[in-house]
C-alpha cells in the first residue's frame, strides 16, 4: 500500500499576477483510513479560471482559500480503498479531489461514473462542470430561440465549445471570440460554429460586426474587459447576457463596462451566476451532454499536462489563454 | 370657436446639455376635425426624463424626435369637440397630446379618466406612466421579498417616491438616494422610507452603507454613474438591479461602471426596461395606484410650473433635479 502522497500547496497570495512561487509541492503521509472514508488515486485533476478567484483574499462567491492547504480542484479517478459502503475498490469516481494524487473523502463529494462510452477526463469537461456551466448559461439565461444569434468568448474552451455546439443544435447562428487564428478554425471546422472573431487579430469590433450581420441576441460572456464591450454595443434589444466568468479582470486590472446605458437602450438582461449552485440542473444537464458524447455528437478538446509537478505552470498557461480546449493534468 | 395653437417644437438637437435654444414656440390655426378626429385643451403637459433621450439622433429604444414637430409628451385634459364616437365634449383624458394647448387626435392615444376620486395631474404621476414604471420595475424585477433592502435613486421623483412606498408595503427596508436635505427629509418625513442618502452631501458610499446596514437586494436605478457604482458596491448575492433611466449620461457624459466584476461575484440580475412595452400589466397596475391614491395612501407631489412657454425651462431644470416630486406644466 502507498504510504506517500504528493500534493500542491497554495503557499502565497498573488500581487497582481499569479505565478508559480504562490505554489509548493509537498509529500506527506497517508494516514490510515477511518470507518466511513473513502480513498481515492485521482487520475485526471481539471483546472479552472475560478480557482484564480480562490488564491485571492477578497470578497467573492467562494471563501478564500486557506494558505498552506492543498488547492481545491475537481478530479476523476478510481477508489483504492473504501470503508464507506457506498464505494468500493475499483469504483471510477468524480469529485473535489483537489491538486493531489490521493484524496480522502468521507465520500459526499463523490459520484461514480460510467466509463463504458464516456472515458474519464471527460467527466471533468463536456460531461461535468464545465458542460453543465454551458448547459445552463445557454439554456436558463440566454434561452435562445431558432434564428437568433448567440455568441460566446473563450470559444475554443471548456465552456465556450459546448456553449456554440448547443446553439448551433437550437437552431441559432453561433459566433465564437477566440485568441489566434488556429483556435478560430478549430472553432469553425472542428466544432462547426458558423464564424470565429479572433480577438488578437485585427479590429475586434469590426470583426465581430461582420461575424454578425443581424446583432448579438444571446452573449455568453467568460472574459470580460474589451471584448465585453465589443460584444455589448452590438446587442439586439431584449437581448440576454449570461456572466459566466471575467477572466481578464482575475489579476485586479480595471476593467469597467464603458457604456452602460446599452443594458437599458437596449432593454438588455444580464445574470451572473455560478453552476454550482443550480445543482437542480445538473441530473437533466449531465445526462443529455452524456448522451452527445457517447453518441460523438458534441466535439471537444483537452490540453493534457502530465504529472502533478507541473499543474502549477498549466494552470498559469490557462489564465493566459495557452491552453487549447479543457485544461487537464494527467496524474502519472 | 378658439382657432389658435401654441405649440412648442423641437428647433435643434443639443450638443451636449439641452439648452432653451433647442426649442420654439409657435402659434398655428387650428384647423377643422375631419370625421374620427377629437380635439383636446390640454391641462396638464407631462415633463419627463426620456424626452432628454429623444432629443438626440442616436439610436436608442425610440426612433429620434424629428426637428420642427412638436415635442412629444404624455397630457391630461379635456375633449373639446369630437367627431369620433367613441368620446365626447366634455370627457376627461390622458393621451400623448404633446407639448401644445390643443391636441388634435384620431383618438387611439386617448383613454377617458374618472377624475372624482383621482386628480386629472394625478394621471400624469402615480396612476399614470410614472407610477406603472415603479409598479413593474420593482413587482416584476426586483419582485422584492419582505424583510429585504431595496434601494432607489431618485427617490424624491416621479418614479422613485412610488417605488419606495410599495416596498415598503411589501415589507421591506426602503432606502431612497436624492439630492439635498430638503428632499431627503421628504423621503423619509413624508413617503416613509427607512432612511434618505443625500448623493450632494458627504461621502456617497459610507453614507449609503450605513442605510443599508444588511446590504441591498433590489435596486431601482434612474440614475446611473456614481450612484450606480456605489450601489453596486452594496448589492447582496442574487440581488435584482430594474434599470429604468440612466439621467447621469443623458447629456453624453461617460457613466463607466467601475466594476462589472461585481455582477458575476454577486450573481446579479440587470434588467434594462421601457414600461411602455409591457402593456399587459397596466391595468393592474393601474387599478392598484388609483385604489392607492384615492384611499390617500400613496403620497406624492408636484412641481408646476405654469403656461406652455415655461416648459422648456422647467424641462431642463428637472434633467439637474431642480424639481421636487413630478415635474408638471399647468397649461393655463
Amino acid at each position: 500500500m502507498v504510504q506517500t502522497n504528493r500534493q500542491i500547496l497554495l503557499a502565497s497570495r498573488p500581487e497582481g499576477a499569479a505565478s508559480v512561487d504562490n505554489f509548493r509541492l509537498v509529500q506527506t503521509p497517508l494516514a490510515p483510513l477511518a470507518q466511513g472514508q473513502v480513498r481515492v488515486r485521482n487520475h485526471w485533476l481539471s483546472l479552472d479560471p475560478y480557482m484564480r478567484g480562490r488564491m485571492n483574499d477578497s470578497k467573492s462567491y467562494a471563501a478564500p482559500q486557506p494558505l498552506d492547504t492543498v488547492m481545491i480542484g475537481g478530479t476523476s479517478g478510481e477508489v483504492v480503498e473504501s470503508l464507506n459502503p457506498k464505494f468500493k475498490a475499483g469504483d471510477k469516481v468524480v469529485g473535489m479531489g483537489g491538486w493531489q494524487e490521493y484524496a480522502t473523502s468521507d465520500g459526499s463529494d463523490l459520484h461514480v461514473v460510467d466509463t463504458t462510452h464516456v472515458p474519464l477526463a471527460a467527466y471533468l469537461g463536456p460531461v461535468g462542470m464545465p458542460g453543465v456551466t454551458a448547459w445552463y448559461g445557454l439554456n436558463r439565461i440566454i434561452a435562445p430561440k431558432a434564428g437568433e444569434t448567440v455568441v460566446v468568448s473563450a470559444a475554443s474552451g471548456a465552456v465556450g465549445s459546448v456553449v456554440g455546439q448547443l446553439a448551433k443544435s437550437a437552431g441559432c447562428r453561433a459566433v465564437g471570440i477566440a485568441g489566434g487564428a488556429d483556435k478560430c478554425r478549430y472553432v469553425v471546422e472542428e466544432l462547426g460554429f458558423d464564424a470565429c472573431v479572433d480577438y488578437k487579430a485585427g479590429n475586434l469590433y469590426q470583426d465581430l460586426k461582420a461575424a454578425t450581420p443581424d446583432g448579438v441576441d444571446g452573449y455568453f460572456e467568460n472574459v470580460g474587459g474589451d471584448i465585453l464591450n465589443a460584444t455589448l454595443a452590438r446587442m439586439n434589444a431584449f437581448g440576454r447576457i449570461a456572466l459566466c466568468g471575467m477572466i481578464a479582470g482575475y489579476d485586479g486590472e480595471p476593467i469597467p463596462l464603458k457604456h452602460p446605458q446599452l443594458l437599458l437602450t437596449q432593454r438588455l438582461l444580464v445574470q451572473g451566476f455560478i453552476v454550482s449552485e443550480h445543482i437542480d440542473v445538473w441530473p437533466q444537464a449531465l445526462s443529455e451532454l452524456g448522451g452527445l458524447v457517447a453518441k460523438k455528437q458534441l466535439a471537444y478538446r483537452e490540453s493534457v499536462a502530465e504529472g502533478l509537478e507541473n499543474a502549477p505552470t498549466a494552470f498559469l498557461g490557462m489564465l493566459k489563454g495557452q491552453n487549447f480546449g479543457k485544461q487537464l493534468v494527467k496524474l502519472i
